[in-house]
């Protein structure tokens, strides 16, 4: 595994392997660093399908908000790059903040519609910040396909519509969320969680489950979905809800009853605080009809 | 000189070719048709520094405001494969809109900052419908040079900037303006104009050439260049000035005295209406300190 934080040193690099292996696939895993068992998930599958695996670490300025947590997020290089090779990285890109934004950044990707629910209402600027950046790293590592997890499902129909509607010759492989033991979907974030938090967080994971349940015995409408998940949050003393919302998936519009909604997909997302820890957490039930 | 509309089979196109041609370089020429010989010269410049020069026609109408003249813009397939051929076009793309925009778009790049003053100002969102086209046609095509004319200095300041905040791997060249041989800029929207004013528009490049005139004999000053060219187009009765302007370039960035200014070239630039249509013409002033 080599590591490189210089563009075009990693531009060399990916030139000299498609040099010599004409017909083999660049797989791209984009990441903040950090990284669990849900990172490594996409690496391993990135390595199943690709001839080599580029994993980028960047705490992206540009996707956090004023009061945000871009100074206190976790960082920690050395396990990563553990995890990272144990995973199957073959090349990893750590740029610093000077060399993705050598001058002040003008140039903004911005996609309408997907983001105007959920976390895009939570946190303005949020996905364009998210959108821009990952436009970036496509232009510097040129994938053949690029590996996100599931638990940002909003960030992953925002990635799939711009890179549609901008004709990027990329596919986007969404990966499932990857969960400890007890449910608790996994996130570089959980680390900020007090004992207590942590205990009660799984109301996220288990509301979800319950509306998966009901959604399985009968034709679920949108509000049916969301209030039996925000009423088993509730029973959680230190969550404060942000959001829950069932919404179509991929357009993340809204709808009334299943049967009616056009996409194939149903979201069923929830955001929820724990004192300043923001934990995200979604599910996704397919609606065959 | 090969003619395909569906951006799947350009694609399979150029694929082809870099197989056969490992080291062969693709320039690009994008246009809006009704080709004239600033389009040609363009072509040729490609020509000398690519193995394959791809052409495309697209009239593009994100980049039209809405009372603005994408319906009549001025078509002719015939002649412009004509133009493109002997230009020395390989490929040339003509894709219709709903090859390239087959649902509605929801992706806009932005670039702020050198879009404010000047065509940006005179024509809200007219630069983000031309950065998002370009994107959407550099992905497209995946060019290693893209070749824009002078003309237009606004919009390779705002591509060149878009290239480099996003990482794209394309070298953009900016080729010199094409013009008649009593000085007229070469434009498309020069068909509109009827005798008359077509005699009398040559104040835009007279009164450029006067400007070119006075920074040559004494260190210009921004309000006198543009004194000098605002007052020679005032004497066409026809001219309806827009803007009139003299800038940093590429920064667009105002200036009081060439000699304070930071950027090594200053951008003279017109913007005037005859009748209804709009004539745009500019001058670049090297300054070397």
């Amino acid at each position: 595994m080599e590591v490189v934080s210089g563009i075009a040193e990693l531009r060399g690099k990916l030139a000299a392997y498609r040099r010599e292996h004409g017909d083999g696939r660049i797989g791209f895993v984009p990441t903040m660093g950090y990284l669990h068992e849900g990172h490594a998930s996409l690496l391993r599958t990135a390595k199943e399908q690709s001839g080599l695996v580029v994993l980028s670490i960047f705490v992206n300025p540009l996707q956090f908000g004023p009061n945000e947590d871009f100074e206190r997020y976790p960082r920690n290089t050395e396990r990563d790059l553990q995890v990272a090779e144990a995973a199957g990285a073959d090349l990893v890109f750590m740029p610093d903040v000077a060399e993705m934004y050598p001058r002040p950044n003008r140039t903004t990707v911005s996609v309408a519609g997907v983001t105007e629910r959920l976390c895009g209402a939570s946190r303005p600027g949020h996905f364009d910040g998210v959108a821009t950046v990952v436009s970036k790293l496509f232009h510097i590592v040129q994938p053949d396909r690029a590996f996100f997890g599931m638990k940002d499902a909003q960030q992953v129909a925002v990635i799939q519509q711009m890179v549609r509607d901008l004709n990027m010759d990329i596919e986007i492989v969404p990966c499932p969320t990857q969960r400890e033991a007890d449910g608790l979907a996994l996130s570089s974030r959980n680390v900020y969680l007090s004992e207590e938090e942590r205990r009660q967080a799984l109301v996220l994971s288990q509301g979800l489950q319950l509306a998966a349940a009901y959604a399985g015995q009968s034709e679920p409408t949108a509000a049916a979905l969301v209030d039996i998940v925000a009423g088993h949050i509730r029973t959680a003393p230190l969550a404060v809800i942000d959001y829950v919302e069932a919404l179509q998936f991929p357009s993340l519009e809204p709808f009334a009853a299943a049967a009616d909604a056009a996409d194939e997909s149903i979201l069923v997302a929830v955001a929820v605080k724990f004192g300043a820890t923001r934990l995200i957490d979604n599910l996704i039930l397919p609606i065959r009809k």
